[in-house]
């Protein structure tokens, strides 16, 4: 039995990572009605609108879901105490300590799951009672670690250093990504870029055409002088990287940042100025499909793929 | 059948990457010696010591190995034809321009597979009648594509892109990294940094030690205004970084890499002042052993780990 599906209660370990924008409650309710696991992304909420988004997503699925909550987020602490409330069943944290909170969630019941980018980060979630980690490597959309280590290498190295089990996150869209995270180890994956493009995503379309349309290299890591983050290359993607090529301070690259450039691109879709955050694996999504169908094609490609891999064993 | 063991006649499809200041004939033919594929790594050889390490690699092993010639390198013409006259069965090209040397050395029965970055690389690569690919990702050591694509974001679209068969390179050092390039599409893989840490290595038993030491976070791929390049963090490196923030031109980085460094580093041991190559794998590469060793190794962690894998099947 897959310790992932026991711990959220799911049918598939495949989790829809909560992203700006993107995650409200249509999109993880239709992830959790197909068996995975739907998460609301808050970081681009206010206390209200994730209450109203909690309200709906448990009218439209008896399954599990979960929020994800960035830790260093103004609303953090307001949305940890609605998510108790509310008796949410599991909560993603990431982007700050996860020994602030994951004791208090526990006590209430709440599943816990935190992200990392390195092993150091990984003892520490493990030394705190958080009951999975999500690993995610330097491929994945949106903010990202320090380190730069991919999934492929950061997998292996988290799966050795802890016991409780272990998500792969960034550059998996597909059955074959999932099953090349299994052998590494994973129990599970964490999939982003292609639930932006779904259907029910609450990005605009014109985003969501971008990220199917987008090849090898059209997305890069960038602003890492402030929090690096992974973006679709655009005109304002071209700005910072002029900024960034000079040696730009921190301070000149906040005020061509600004704020609200994440709604901008990605929910309001000027795709010039706006800030698009996406993996690596936007290369590998070419169609907008319903949130379910695609849970259903990850799994039918990963049994596929499990397969034609059954056929090549090597004699010693 | 595997593909690549097929058209290189050998066991297993493990090829040792060849590395600057690393992998001469005693390498390469101890991992011919196991079933995989060595490669003599000429990049930084003259004429007559690649002459002199093709004739010990003969003596040393009857089975098949094969050259790594940078094409931009100013002895690469003269690598062709030493290849071609002492009709060594195989050639890895990089770093230039697969069409200018493919139809000669294919012509003189020499087997050619060339490395790319990207999917336009790999298309080229088709076109121009090359045998195999080698798809190298992000986390590689040494010189890396501008597109910065991970190995698990990378394999999937070059063997989306061609029919020729692909061989995974970046962040792979054990049986389970060769196992999720394989779920991946791949049919072989290339695997450097493990093998630069081996006794046979002509690596400076320094630069060995601190390869086995190294923990994630611990390389960087850096110098990007000039060739991109993955080093492992030391002091050299603390100083590129610093001029690199300061958004320091071509002029200045070049100055300050010199000449000779990969070879005081790697070579002689300088471990402060060198230039140290290799991959993020590092993290996860913890002993020196003999590359024989090395290929057992990998075939039988592979073998468990799909062992593993087999009873991690999910219902539709």
């Amino acid at each position: 039995m897959n310790r992932i599906c026991s711990l959220l209660n799911i049918q598939y370990p495949i989790i829809q990572g909560g992203m700006i924008w993107c995650s409200g409650w249509k999109l993880a309710s239709a992830v959790s009605n197909a068996g995975g696991l739907g998460l609301i992304g808050s970081g681009s909420m206010n206390p209200d609108l994730l209450h109203e988004h909690i309200t709906q997503c448990k009218k439209a699925t008896s399954h599990p879901f979960g929020v994800n909550i960035p830790l260093l987020f103004s609303h953090a602490e307001a949305f940890i105490h609605i998510c108790i409330e509310e008796k949410v069943p599991v909560v993603f944290t990431s982007a700050g300590n996860p020994a602030k909170y994951t004791a208090l969630l526990k006590q209430n019941g709440i599943k816990v799951v935190h992200v990392v980018a390195n092993v150091r980060g990984a003892l520490k979630c493990q030394e705190t009672g958080v009951d999975a980690i999500v690993a995610e490597g330097f491929e994945a959309g949106g903010h990202n670690g320090k380190e730069e280590t991919t999934t492929l290498v950061l997998i292996p190295m988290v799966k050795k250093a802890v016991t409780i089990p272990v998500i792969a996150a960034g550059g998996i869209a597909t059955g074959r990504g999932m099953l090349a995270a299994f052998a590494l180890g994973a129990e599970g994956v964490q999939i982003g870029s292609r639930f932006a493009a779904s259907e029910e995503s609450s990005a605009h379309i014109a985003f969501k055409q971008m990220i199917v349309n987008a090849k090898d290299g059209d997305t890069q890591l960038c602003l890492k002088k402030l929090v690096g983050v992974r973006l679709l290359k655009n005109k304002f993607y071209n700005e910072v990287e002029k900024l960034e090529l000079a040696g730009a301070s921190v301070e000149e690259l906040s005020a061509l940042l600004g704020r609200g450039r994440a709604q901008k691109g990605m929910f309001e879709g000027d795709t010039e100025e706006g800030e698009l955050e996406i993996g690596q694996v936007s290369g590998i999504i070419s169609e907008i499909l319903p949130a379910g169908k695609i849970v259903k094609n990850i799994i039918s490609e990963y049994n596929e793929a499990l397969e034609e891999i059954i056929q090549q064993k090597f004699k010693l």
